[in-house]
């Protein structure tokens, strides 16, 4: 089939080689490790960028069009087309936002809102940089675990249905959500900002629009300023609901703000372009607070190759989901056969697989036994916060046989069942 | 002669026409004011980028090469080469570190050494984003005013050579130094900060080696923590002497960092890439606590453009300096023959240039005025701090024919010398 010849972009599979991949590139994904290990750690994609977004950055390069930016300009608009037609969230383009990443956003729309800092709250486990940025800033950080519930575990031996299988994979996987409960409980005790990561990175959760909703309904009632990152939004799966967070907070009369990007969606992590987008008049009147030089921060050329991806990207970004979601099938599949006691949250937004390896017989770091012994570069979950240690994280977003390769390094380093139980 | 002709990439001038790059340049000197506005303002050249940075950018987005930055990887040595080629200094590539921009650069800096805030001082009138920057940080600003002395004064009606003439037009102008002394009784008195801006923006001031020294000297006695803004050195005129400050405050034992890009020298603001470079050992730990978030905030794009410029793109520098040289030999025999009253300032460095209108008749504000009724922006020196008021900068990276009419239609609104002298 085609989604298993060529990536989203028509190159062939083959010339995603990460042997290949490593001659060519020099992000962060072909720098940290030696050569003999396989990368699927850091949330980049192998697949070629679209073919619209380079031709958009040519252009510019050929323009000498590289100056400073004063504004979102035409990507507000972008977005906002981009929003409604998508999750029909209407964004007014005046709340749009610039930022160098989202990352930047975060950081400078807690600054901007709370500029004493204060409690910041987040559920676990969850994107380490997270933790990285809250150190720029005077808080103190509550971890309020995600609910798990394991009643039926994905990947544990019953799904063994041929890759090439175009029937979605069944994958009941644990059930994971917010804690509410957990969350009034601090709110009441004194919050000043929620980070919410809305799809949730690792796990690739989509928040029901419930949960969502008491979420907002708990922050007004608490004045708790909450940043919703919804940058993996874009890449919600075929047939399941992203709900954005913005119209909830309005309804509720919630203080937010999303932080939000195309880099996820087209792969531009490194051509540093986001927005940081008012929920309502009020989280706007924050938002004009930001330094004035959040804006000259961000590159003209990741703003056009932004506006080239929400608005002549959209195919692009469905056979990247479509491989995404063929990938994840694969990984299914591979983790049934031949990682006995590796248990696999399907993620339902993004390429990033959340692998629970307590029961696989690794030890307490399965992260690093896997880099060391496997030779592949997974992200370690110990780093994620509460709940993290154990786990690993791995990129889908690569050819099928790259995905096959680190299975097979995997499965080799694994005890058997026999031995794990010894 | 060529230089007449043809800009830096070999683009004919009339390739530079305002009109065509508002056509074809979305940055901010081309959207921020209506199209009969000809813009000099903004720190962005009209050059054409050089072939080599363009052919760089293109070919890292046909590899998809757009992830994240790791650190400054091949950035630190090339511009260590640059460094110890261009001016004697040597750089220790560990020394290096990655920011977003300059801007980004000076603030992370000061939160890196002084977490605390305090009081920072520099010398005006200057760069006004540096006050921007400073409501960034929990500060107190202290303006140290330059010391101007007005023996000789530059566009008074003596010089009147034909632009086409090879020779330096003479430009005695004021003399314009930092005030030592002030600055010996404000570090005296606790001053937690120094922002050097060397060459000083907007005058293309070269400080000079003994005045240099000689504020490392008081910085280590004052524990006064040193950023000098190093951005307009690669732009430093033929003949004129730019003295880097690293080497003397790792003499003096004065706790200093440099930040510094190429995005002045080969116009790249947009590009988002530029170093924070410690003078010694110490700096070096304090520069080891900026946010890792730092590295990657800035763009791979950038840092590919920047390698390429320091490497590979030293000639079309010198034919930039070159242009800008001619450009600034025309701009002071425009305003000898035809803006009576108004005193120019040559820069040594850099392509922008300090016009004193105080004696021109326009009022207090001549910026304003120029901008509203000869519309031509120029950056207005009210913003400078102290002793800004009655100037403006102008920007001589464009098509001489860009000056001449931006000189036409200030003159155009003058009063004669006899109405000013009413």
């Amino acid at each position: 089939m085609a989604a298993d010849c060529t990536d989203p972009s028509g190159v062939p599979f083959a010339e995603l080689d990460p042997e290949i991949l490593r001659s060519q590139r020099t992000s962060l994904k072909w720098t940290r490790f030696p050569e003999d290990v396989l990368p699927l750690f850091v949330a980049e994609m192998d697949f070629t960028l679209a073919p619209v977004i380079q031709r958009t950055l040519i252009e510019r390069v050929q323009a000498s069009d590289i100056g400073y930016l004063d504004g979102p300009g035409p990507l507000a608009h972008a977005f906002a087309d981009f929003a409604r037609t998508r999750w029909g969230w209407e964004v007014s383009p005046s709340h749009v936002h610039l930022a160098t990443d989202v990352a930047t956003g975060i950081v400078e729309a807690i600054r901007a809102a709370r500029p004493n800092g204060g409690r910041v709250a987040l559920a676990t486990p969850t994107y380490p940089s997270f933790f990285e940025m809250f150190q720029e800033l005077p808080v103190e950080v509550v971890e309020l675990p995600l609910i798990v519930e394991h009643g039926a575990r994905a990947g544990s031996g019953t799904t063994t249905l041929p890759a090439t299988d175009a029937a979605r994979i069944p994958t009941p996987g644990p059930t994971v959500r917010l804690d509410l409960a957990a969350i009034e409980r601090a709110f009441a005790e004194g919050i000043d900002v929620f980070l919410l990561c809305n799809p949730h990175n690792p796990h690739g959760l989509l928040h029901s629009a419930e949960d969502l909703a008491e979420l907002a309904r708990l922050a007004a009632a608490h004045d708790v300023f909450v940043v919703s990152d919804e940058i993996h939004a874009p890449l919600t799966h075929e047939g399941e609901v992203f709900t954005p967070f913005a119209p909830l907070a309005a309804a509720a009369g919630a203080l937010a703000v999303i932080t939000t990007s195309a880099s996820k969606g087209w792969n531009l992590a490194g051509a540093k372009c986001s927005v940081v987008v008012a929920a309502d008049e009020r989280a706007n009147a924050v938002l004009h607070r930001l330094p004035p030089e959040t804006v000259t921060r961000t590159s003209i050329l990741g703003l056009h190759a932004s506006v080239a991806a929400f608005t002549e990207g959209r195919d692009w970004l469905e056979r990247a989901i479509a491989q995404i979601e063929a990938n994840g099938d694969l990984l299914a599949d591979l983790v049934a056969r031949e990682l006995p006691g590796v248990h696999y949250t399907r993620p339902r937004a993004g390429y990033l697989a959340w692998l629970d390896f307590r029961d696989a017989g690794l030890g307490d770091d399965p992260g690093s036994e896997i880099l060391h012994r496997a030779r592949v570069a997974l992200n370690n979950g110990k780093h994620f916060g509460a709940g993290g240690a154990g786990h690993v994280r791995l990129n889908l977003a690569c050819a099928p046989d790259t995905i096959r390769e680190a299975v097979r390094r995997i499965a080799a380093i694994l005890p058997t069942p026999q031995e794990v139980s010894r």
